[in-house]
């Protein structure tokens, strides 16, 4: 079965087409299935791809002039997306022209334009932003929402928790990914309201959905690998999610600082650079580069804008596996399992919906 | 001038009588202006004193025969509280007996025993846990709420903000410290409702309570030294501190695990071992033990359940440098330096006190 083509939106990220193309090219260079439809500025994208025949010999070029900067807000960004990299690749996802988009641009922009034009999926209320962690385990810990929503009620976080494990499920094999609700402690009284309600909704209804849900878990546990699936808001798992990169930075630069400190441990650095590159290897963002929003109509990828092209080359490598393994169809076969009597909230649960319907 | 008494709950914590009294001796020998109230089991705290005759000379015992257990709820400690240790440590600070108090105990527990006991302050509507973080910078960070209040309103926030400033003034001696709100993005319209007034409020007052405050603040940059004081809900809060926990100890098990990989690895961890003592050291959860509960009429630090005798000394140390530094009536001056008019929040942003009023 071929691949569906992905779409590069070449002028993301901070580095733009430069970067932008080496990862594509590093990524069809491991992959020679890939195929890639590559949006942005003609003249540039030929440029960069003069060093990647193989990427040329597989790609198609679709010329834009504008694009959407870090600081164009996402109202703007919406107004000004037709002619935009970003906003003609997310369109040739939902004209059929490509399976799937990634770009390293504005996340606002991107989520916003997203939105609009791929419109959530059947059952989904609101899109969310998931991303792979490191662990102690054998498999990454998928966490979701990162960003795409400050605050959710009970009803979102069920949703979340069911797209979390369609992914944990492509991307771990896990068979019933192991999923938990972040809270600040793991007492069934801990925590809002909407956390609450959400751990009543999933106790009921994990077997149904092919998931472990036993309840809540706490941000120290997020990385220890005994969990698949963290499942918050997008204001909480922003907060978290920085916190994991900046403390892993943090004790980084302390080590740095420590191995620099006199001759001795400069000496044991190199002795032990085995050591310390196995840690370097595990904390590189670039390596778990590629987050995912979840609950479209077709699939959209962030890369990070600071990633170098092996970053770029793992964030088309987490879209091809989403296209591959159809997570889109696998949430939806959920939601249908899901559905009937055990998919409408108990009582009192379903405010917010209420009022907006 | 001499030091008032600081009251130990001796019975609390995850080993109990003999960590609690080991770390007293240890803070007494490095500071022989403590004295001490050692409330609980009078045999067992007798025993423990034994190979401390300096803590023993310097301490009066109150005898109790009730614990806290680490499973009350509050509402069951705040039925139990009266024949308790944690209980009589608390009362001690009300009447006087004691300047402050320290417990290793049940952190819900202590929050309700201390806010029903002690009472919030004139101008303060809610306590808030607060704690020191390492950074890479000259100073420790202080952080609050990590967790006394779930739900927090705007008032809350500038009102710790205010706690947390004072705090920063006698732990770090800056005149005027660097406070930022916790937020998902620095950007002005970023976050809750509750986030975007705070930051109105604290903007329009910083310069008449002598701090500097420039906004929001991202979870990535706790840590990173050019801020003093990070303000955020107890939800949030709590999130944000165990997760930088949890991947400090994580980063450390890599390490671990990278050292033991092989012979030249091991030989280099050796060589190197001053480095990583040195991270070890800024790491280890011991040396930044002792959170605070801000905002009460007298002073209750919170030491980690887990903490050996040198996390509690260190709670101590805490404990009677917020003493000596008279935070509680600081406290207090700035509220009242904040008062008239610029306290009055904007129309719209009082919702929630007006209520309860």
């Amino acid at each position: 079965m071929s691949l569906p083509r992905i779409a590069i939106d070449a002028m993301g990220g901070d580095e733009g087409v430069r970067v932008m193309i080496e990862g594509a090219a590093l990524a069809r260079r491991r992959h020679d299935r890939f195929k890639f439809l590559l949006v942005g500025d003609e003249v540039r994208i030929k440029a960069a791809l003069e060093n990647h025949p193989n990427l040329r010999a597989s790609s198609e070029i679709l010329h834009t002039d504008g694009v959407i900067s870090g600081e164009d807000k996402p109202s703007q960004a919406l107004r000004r997306a037709k002619g935009t990299s970003m906003g003609r690749a997310i369109e040739a996802v939902k004209l059929g022209h490509a399976g799937a988009a990634v770009s390293g641009g504005n996340t606002g922009a991107l989520m916003a334009i997203s939105k609009l034009t791929l419109r959530t999926m059947p059952g989904i209320d609101r899109p969310a932003l998931a991303a792979l962690l490191p662990t102690l385990g054998d498999n990454d810990v998928i966490m979701l929402d990162l960003g795409a929503n400050t605050e959710c009620d009970s009803r979102n976080l069920v949703q979340f928790a069911i797209m979390g494990a369609a992914y944990s499920r492509v991307a771990t094999g896990r068979a019933e990914p192991r999923v938990r609700l972040l809270n600040i402690g793991t007492e069934e009284t801990k925590g809002t309201e909407e956390l609450r309600d959400a751990a009543a909704v999933l106790k009921g209804a994990a077997e149904n959905l092919a998931m472990s849900f036993d309840g809540f878990t706490e941000a120290d546990k997020i990385c220890r690998g005994d969990v698949d699936v963290v499942v918050t808001d997008g204001f909480t798992g922003n907060v978290a999610l920085k916190a994991v990169e900046g403390t892993a930075r943090f004790v980084a630069d302390l080590l740095r600082r420590g191995f620099s400190s006199s001759l001795r441990s400069k000496i044991g650095f190199l002795i032990s650079k085995p050591a310390t590159d196995l840690l370097k290897h595990h904390l590189d963002p670039n390596n778990h580069n590629g987050a995912v929003f979840l609950g479209l109509n077709g699939i959209v990828v962030k890369s990070h804008g600071s990633a170098n092209a092996a970053g770029v080359a793992n964030a088309v490598a987490v879209t091809a596996r989403l296209l591959e393994e159809n997570v889109t169809e696998r949430i939806s076969a959920d939601l249908a399992r899901l559905g009937g009597s055990t998919w409408r909230m108990p009582k009192g649960l379903t405010g917010v919906q209420e009022e907006r319907a």
